[in-house]
């Protein structure tokens, strides 16, 4: 996939590189979808040959709201962080649903769940749909519930209609696609892709509170996690891959348009920064006698915004959003601080180029301030992911036959379909959602909205599963 | 005290200001006692009638080792907190040394423990010693204790040498002299003088987790804290204070000096700060739709630096111990980011003048970040208050006889003493330790250095209950 990545990355360049002289910061007008230049196609008023597919809203939408409560925030915001037993407990309701659904269901080493419909050729191999449930601190109910309960009920609406599969079809609920809990994204899809070194480093990695990985993983009951080969699924394993999911941006909401159809990830990174100083009195150390940790990662944060400005596209997003001091106390100078910046680009080259300033930054402030720099680490700095054109199409032909309104576009967010387009074709279906709020309680999207990406997943499923 | 204060500060003020012309930073060479012109003492070597105070120096070690032990963070830090467990069980090791050197023990409604050894007057007010034993996360094992466990080894010094005091003498253990829980200082001395604003302040008080003062009292066993009115000491309850303390500065130990006799205590004052943007995804939100309250809080730390130093003295400190983010996940653009900042000056006015360029700050902050600036809250603004000239005679004095080199000098640290000065006449002894270290594990006494305080405050002591 990599010359068509370049190509598709270096037109994006020219493109943005251009826009930015006159008008840098007008992200209303200049949106990464104009960029592309894809068109918006607007629905042809013709009969529909697949109006039986009946979408239960009401069902769904109790689902989701009862899902919402396995939260360890109260409502309306979630909180549901990996292993934990809230996170357990949304493990088992999942669970529950596929087997309501009939729906044959599995979990592998790292808790990705599986629930498949065994199709007429059960030797071929299958369609996949799926997401996650984990929920950042104080977030929504819908990022990722969308693409797991909906799947579960695009299967329920196809069963409905009295389709029958030829491949197998299978709902997938990835494990921990937030990164909270060990700072690590996309988990459970990255192992299932096959990331070898993963699975060696989950074996010293420990959460904020120092739990090992491998304890945490038992309390929620997978105890065989020593070894995560078992994970690994080869290429091949899947046909194809296809995830719903609300856009997490506003674009659809704002042009009223009822599918977003993804034809590329955008390529994410995150680092972990710490720095070191001698701390003190607050009231007893001289200013010039200090070296503030503090200030050095107050310094750090501005800087990763000044660089992120400074690429001179709209598309590069940089944040600080975890920034701890120690000791944490009004009259202590700050002896360490721990930064973890998340930077992004749907162009890859641009946005090390941002993290390779970050760091030259993070040297030069820890050298003026006398603070020792005691680790800056890029945890993870993925490529980005093309969508396979069969499944575009698949879904662009679905929502046609629907008479849906849906444009083509770029997801800035990532996704578990960023670690399965390692292993299978990949595409996704995006669904409005309110002023594109995500990973905050204000979340929402209208159920009418997510039963049209049911039913466009059901179509596309359909598709996918006799071709 | 009013004129005297303002006097020594405008003659320390335009010392400093002359002297920072030429030479701002280089705090090794200018420090507060060099601008104040003090002399130091040396012994004049010579029979000291008071050789007879012998203090038990190991067994004192013993306790405070002992004491470190209660603490909720791995020694050799420590970390003991207003009305936590270990505070419960630190002040009950406190009365019981307390009760074994024969002292009759009360407790007041905040927690505030004395323990008094009655005179052979018992109608006269009775001279006080004292400080504190809470310890700020991750502190270390002697701020504050070595004046408490240190005080009550000087009242065993004194009755082991057969001394009778006219007046009683009275150690005090205060509550809270560190604001780590509900963001007060001095909790205990505060109310103790006076206070009667604290007192209203503190039934709607809560701390970080949402615990009341009230609810956190009670589960220590302080069940009366409603009405905070008993706990009120009149003006002339003492007839002196004198709190013997490490100097939290490297001074004394870098001239080999034993003993500091403080003129002055520098005048604290602390700020709560909340930002508020829309938060968003990391990856979805661009750049110029973010208000990112995490970033207006970096760049308020980074001003009251720039606004500490501009005050062109060296005496101003200013230190944001605590940053905060919400909801604080590498993913998410920070919402609400809190600050907490402590400042500090010997010249009131000075340190105002700092704290009101701060709010400028945070306003223009606020404005240009389109942030809300949801509180900007002075806790405490405190004066600053000098020693009595009848108490630092007499640890003078007792220097001269124990034939130990003093010196006078100014906390920039603030203490207990700055409210017992409320109410009595006060003075505080300084007993060096290494490099200055405070509020971190790396805080160090030597023991011979804490026994050469112990006998000056038990003959300043016994000096003041005879006269």
């Amino acid at each position: 996939m990599a010359p068509r990545i370049c190509l598709l990355i270096l037109s994006l360049y020219l493109f943005a590189g251009i826009s930015s002289q006159s008008d840098e910061y007008d992200a209303t007008i200049r949106t990464m979808e104009e960029f592309s230049g894809y068109p918006i196609h607007e629905p042809v008023l013709r009969d529909s040959s697949s109006s039986s597919l009946s979408v239960d809203t009401e069902t769904l939408q109790r689902q989701i709201d009862e899902l919402s409560t396995f939260s360890d925030t109260p409502a309306p915001s979630v909180t549901r962080i990996l292993y934990s037993e809230k996170d357990v407990q949304a493990r088992g309701f999942v669970k529950n649903l596929m087997s309501i659904s009939g729906l044959s269901v599995r979990e592998d080493a790292v808790g990705n769940i599986f629930g498949r419909w065994v199709g007429s050729e059960p030797g071929l191999p299958p369609v996949s749909t799926g997401s996650h449930i984990d929920a950042i601190p104080y977030s929504g109910k819908y990022d990722g519930v969308v693409g797991v309960l909906g799947a579960i009920e695009a299967i329920n609406v196809l069963k409905r209609s009295g389709f029958k599969p030829k491949r197998s079809l299978e709902v997938v609920m990835f494990t921990s696609e937030e990164p909270t809990r060990f700072g690590i994204s996309c988990l459970g899809s990255r192992l299932l892709a096959g990331s070898k070194e993963l699975g060696q480093l989950l074996k010293r990695t420990v959460d904020g509170q120092n739990i090992s990985f491998s304890d945490a993983a038992k309390f929620a009951g997978y105890t065989n996690n020593e070894d995560f080969s078992s994970v690994v699924l080869e290429k091949g394993t899947y046909s194809a891959f296809v995830e719903l999911h609300i856009e997490q941006g506003p674009i659809l909401e704002e042009e009223a348009i009822s599918i977003g159809v993804v034809t590329a990830i955008a390529a994410p990174a995150s680092i972990k920064v710490d720095f070191e100083g001698n701390g003190g009195h607050a009231g007893a150390v001289l200013m010039p006698k200090r070296n503030d940790a503090g200030l050095a990662a107050a310094e750090l944060a501005l800087a990763v915004e000044k660089h992120v400005l400074e690429s001179g596209s709209i598309d590069t997003v940089g944040t600080v959003g975890i920034l701890e001091l120690h000791p944490g106390a009004i009259n202590s100078i700050p002896s360490k601080a721990h930064l973890e910046i998340d930077a992004r680009d749907i162009d890859e080259r641009r946005r090390n180029l941002v993290i390779d300033k970050i760091h030259q930054s993070a040297l030069s402030i820890s050298k003026a301030r006398n603070v020792e720099l005691s680790e800056f680490k890029i945890v993870n700095q993925d490529p980005p992911a093309l969508s396979e054109e069969s499944i575009t199409k698949a879904t662009e032909s679905a929502c046609q036959e629907l008479n849906m309104p849906y444009k083509k576009m770029i997801s800035r967010a990532y996704h578990d379909s960023l670690f399965m387009a390692r292993i299978c074709p990949m595409g996704m279906i995006f669904i409005p959602c309110y002023k594109g709020y995500s990973h905050k309680p204000e979340e929402f999207a209208a159920p009418q909205d997510i039963a049209n990406g049911v039913r466009v997943l059901a179509l596309t499923f359909s598709k996918l599963s006799v071709s």
